[in-house]
């Protein structure tokens, strides 16, 4: 199948890669030169704009870093929507705010092209892998006709509903991620000031009520996890950077309901106050040291 | 073995029950002659004070709503600690703050006595079933000695550490728990009002990083988990009221030691507001009903 | 003086009418026909964009709801930069962001225009009767040159230093009011509970540490100022959809640069609730309303 | 007239000395020889207990640091009740709660004496000039008995209604004080980073709607009001550990009638985390520094 790659970032590119494997033909575009040189180096072609990237191809997929890039992508005078023929699927992975997804849905079925809206989990390692999660937001149809390419690049293809809901799985689920990890933060701390085991009070979380993926999985209290990034200085993982970004999807999209999210809105500020002591850039788990004295433990 | 059982409210009546099935010979005090009087009718004796409940005893369990009774009932002049002879191990399975415990275990030391704070999870079902889990606190020595008796009324004895670490651990697993459920209430609302489906949200959550005991287990939106509290209109459960109790604990124990819980803070407010609003009673994942709009969905 | 006028809404055109009375020459745009054609029975000139209207003007004022409509006005094809002659002075009173106050000056600097921000405070009311007070960004030459027009339509023009800093002190405000006011409700709402009678808790608090606008102006619980919103059912005054327009602008200006809101974003939350409840349009004042019991007292 | 003074602390030592000044007969009692010894060398009488010390007493004052204290003072086999004569009127300056209060007031009641609350707001600065503001809680009656006496100590007595009104009116006003420290602090980080002038801020907030105290007289960002201890590095002034104990205050009065607290349970995890760093001596208004970047400004 010819499929046209726009947005070649640390996701995108290893993404494009498996497509590439899989012996797809690709048509590239991003306006980093080098990635572009290189995906070119394995096999794609590349376009100097999204438009013409897509000129020829049967599938498209954007990967894009924000709303703003994702919206100049399809609409922009040069951008896929003035380009590509009439039925051909179109597959945003990036992950955005569900309105701006259906507005775009909109105007690309105006012209005759069905959009789904596909975000990813599963990270750099999972693109690499191609083992992500993609969480889909289309019609039973479209998603039937998504799949086999989106298989190239995930092992998890989940059908989250009508266009726009893949966004909405993916922001409640990192909402839920945000709080949780900062939960057990607060507990973690708390517990070992007063005197218990780190490895002990998890492992009884991790069979109780309080039990969750930040716990067991992904524990920020240091020694508990030795594969989690907490056992390494909070280096790798998912950055506190990125985490603001979904919150801050998550907080845009409660206000467009008018609905309140006071622990989404205030694990939000703790995050940010990790961002503010410069060390956005670790693992959003460092939200621990918050809790803990800046000297002595 | 002759057991002293002091408290005998909806967990200690259920939790004696089991001791006098188990063959023990038991004595009894409470406040409540109708309890009272009940378990003499399966096989227990009375005493109408403490003191004299524990006089012959070779075992003490406490079970008690509040600190301040605990207090009572070890140090007041009828108390335990007045009438217990030397050697003889207590355990205090009432939720109370660590500080407390160790207070009174210093006080039983100092007249031969050993205690361990073994509070529980599992419910009235649990100690009605003989399936609760004791979080126990106390020198490996005394953890051995009480175990026997503890596996009458509960299938997991997990021993946390010294004295007073059972609290902790109960304390930190239902702060973590606490949070989790608000988080998981936050984002199944939002998810809803944005469009997807209530079951598929739960699906893809409970797979991925946002996967906790209060979404697959436990989820706060009716219709999710059969069996959940949320899908019988929140009656049953563990009550808001409870969780406030637990959450004061953490809210104490945290200054204690002058550290901040952000999320536990504003946690408890939530769960107070529900109180406020007269739902004190509900199940505790009735907090999601604050982030539904009064009228309508 | 020649002066164009964009933005004939409810702060709009009563200020536009001030400028009129003040014997200045008016040309008006807007795309609500009926206001425009309001404004021209009083004297004002219309035209049909922002471009044709600043045309031939000496002066050029801007209010408008959001940042997106003043980017339009200034940037579109058919706006402000694309007609007006270089070296005449642009206002912009529209409470927006200062980064976009601070990319359309520059824009304007390109083509030998100055800019200033110049949002307002004092409601409906002060833009009536000509007493708003201007927050203005602009260099100190730029801020005497505006000074005559603003002194037709507002009594306090205060500096607050470079273009961008006159949004920046509004912003800055109002977080503290719509702090405040919560405060002042938590405070009000507990004392009552507690028995102690609003006014003389109110007068206390007044002549304390505790003393606020919030309080002493405004206070939010009924009765206690007679000319408040609170003693006539929230009605009339700053409606909570405009504290939560301007908590988002302060949450989005702390966001650009890293810094948290603690109160500030759980402040948002309590109006989000109000909004969610359908009390968006009254008063921000009614938030105290989430403290009280729904049933009787 | 002769009068029983229990409880020579920072406050209750120059208020002690106040009453001396006026020409009353003191006898006091405190644990601490040294301030004793101090007062008697002033004219002071001391006596080894509050028992005694109220034998011969026409008014007993009592000052403690916090309701367990005072509970044993009036309360204990040595304390004021078991040794004052029926008739004389009881006043209780500390700073409780105020169940306490009432529990106190119902003992006393029951033996003759009339209780009434009257903490203080006004510092050790104004202990020692004698102009302390005095919240009472009092019938009318006995309000008009004990104002010839606080009028020594203070120069604002204010009736705040019924036995527990004065400790109301002190704990609501600190909890508005304490939000609103926090809102200032938020407001002014967030405005010197985005570009405007501490000072011209504080300016604009004073003669607008975000006007308070904690802004105007005792604003926390360094050099804007130079008598504050924000311009002598957050020493002396009302210490963040205090702001601690009574938003502790506010917090259990408001469980103890099942109001959320959302702003105060938040600003008292804000001071928490001032006193976790070592900085719980310092000035409250020292919070600010939780919104200023570590390194650099």
């Amino acid at each position: 199948m010819h499929i046209a790659f726009i947005g070649l970032g640390n996701m995108g590119a290893p993404m494009a890669r498996n497509l590439l494997k899989a012996g797809h033909t690709l048509t590239v575009f991003d306006l980093n030169a080098a990635t572009v040189a290189s995906l070119c180096a394995e096999g794609a072609a590349s376009a100097d704009s999204a438009r013409k990237a897509v000129a020829e191809a049967d599938f498209v997929i954007t990967m894009l870093p924000a709303a703003a890039h994702v919206r100049t992508a399809y609409l922009g005078e040069d951008g896929v929507l003035a380009g590509v023929r009439r039925g051909v699927p179109l597959v945003d992975s990036s992950t955005i705010d569900p309105a701006t997804v259906r507005e775009l849905a909109t105007a690309a079925a105006a012209q005759g092209n069905a959009l789904a809206d596909a975000p990813v989990s599963g990270g750099t390692g999972g693109a690499q892998a191609g083992t992500l999660t993609f969480m889909v937001g289309a019609t039973p149809a479209l998603f039937e006709q998504v799949k086999p390419v989106l298989a190239n690049m995930g092992r998890n293809l989940v059908h989250c509903g009508d266009t726009g809901t893949g966004q909405v799985a993916k922001i409640c689920n990192n909402l839920i991620l945000g709080i949780s990890m900062i939960g057990v933060s607060e507990a973690m701390a708390l517990g070992v000031r007063l005197g218990i085991d780190a490895s002990v009070l998890a492992g009884i979380v991790n069979t109780s009520t309080g039990r969750c993926w930040s716990s067991d999985t992904y524990n920020p209290y240091p020694g508990v996890i030795e594969t989690a990034p907490s056992s390494r200085g909070y280096t790798g993982g998912f950055g506190a950077e990125l985490m603001l970004k979904d919150l801050g999807l998550a907080a845009d999209a409660a206000r467009s309901v008018k609905q309140p999210l006071f622990l989404g809105a205030l694990a939000q500020q703790l995050y940010q106050a990790m961002s503010q002591a410069g060390d956005g850039q670790l693992d959003f788990s460092g939200v621990i040291r918050q809790y803990q004295p800046r000297t002595g433990a």
